[in-house]
């Protein structure tokens, strides 16, 4: 594979749409060639029809909380195996909105399934396929929700409680801090130092 | 849990359907209560939109080997924690169209995917929970696809060729030969033959 997995990763509110424009610019100015954009839960037709389950509400039926997780992870083995996996073999660059930093951020922190249930799925389910490069736009959700629900309704997990988002957050927070892969941006500054951020980061990563 | 939960297992054209009357009756006559029929992957509002996902056809996409086995593990999970576990608590007897144990044969057998994976996926997804009591129909795959086909169109996964269903068959007699809760009913014979082999074996159990 000679193309790069970039993912843009963060809370409700945190910018990941600004974020991946910046980076989709930051990297066709670099002339790195074709760009696929992916997002999670999705981008395939089955995975798309995943997200739905995921998101939507059920006439009233529970979706267990290892359910929600088994599916992010059949979504995921959807995008990885048909479509990140051929474009990076291709030498495309995949730019990512959410990978799988996000279910061991809100299914392993927020919902707090096992550690040992997180680390089963992620080695089952996707081997040691990881992207080369996360921005992680680290964001108070107090202020993140504030700026999601300027945007309109809340599906079924923003609807969830603050501390949901604060146990989110704090897994985000920990991953972060040991993986040299991930680099955290303060996503509470203003839209441009955020965006001078994103783009000092991923050129310091270019440049190596 | 006071209920107890019976599943009947086996291939395409194996008899499943009148199988399940004949346990349900054979029940309803020791008078064990009520008696709740579940099917998989099924059987909630949400399990039964990931059993299209897996028996449908997508526009092409290819549906990935580990995808279906994480969605009959998500419908499973729906299924065992939203239907059957309640019903068990309730004292009611549960009686499974498949369970596990096709997941064991299908995805394990016939697509090959690794023990390390199944074994994974099972304990991640259901722990220690499993059936009572298993009748597994055996059949030549042969005979019972040509059943199966008189009965009209056949699903993405019933038009597998014939080497996955001798290898799902395989992997079925391997597990109900090393597993005591398990017990194979010779699917050839007659209707009668049959049923009164189930009957036998179901008393049998029932007595113990």
């Amino acid at each position: 594979m000679n193309g790069k997995f970039i993912v843009i990763e963060g809370l409700e509110g945190a910018g990941k749409s600004t974020a991946i424009q910046t980076v989709v610019e930051t990297l066709a100015a670099h002339q790195v060639g074709n760009i696929v954009r992916t997002r999670e839960p999705g981008g395939t037709v089955l995975a798309e029809k995943m997200r739905a389950l995921v998101k939507e509400e059920h006439e009233g039926e529970v979706l267990q909380d290892m359910t929600e997780l088994l599916l992010m992870y059949a979504a995921r083995v959807q995008l990885v195996e048909n479509v990140i996996k051929p474009a990076l073999t291709r030498g495309d660059w995949v730019v990512g909105d959410r990978h799988d930093l996000s279910s061991q951020a809100y299914q392993g922190g927020g919902r707090q399934l096992s550690n040992a249930t997180m680390q089963a799925l992620k080695q089952t389910a996707l081997g040691d396929f990881k992207p080369d490069f996360t921005l992680y736009l680290d964001i108070d959700p107090k202020v993140g929700l504030e700026r999601a629900r300027g945007r309109g309704e809340l599906d079924r997990i923003e609807k969830m409680d603050i501390s949901f988002f604060e146990r989110t957050r704090a897994r985000y927070q920990e991953l972060a801090a040991t993986d040299d892969s991930i680099v955290t941006i303060n996503a509470q500054q203003s839209i441009d130092e955020v965006a001078a951020d994103i783009r000092q980061a991923l050129e310091t990563w270019l440049a190596q």
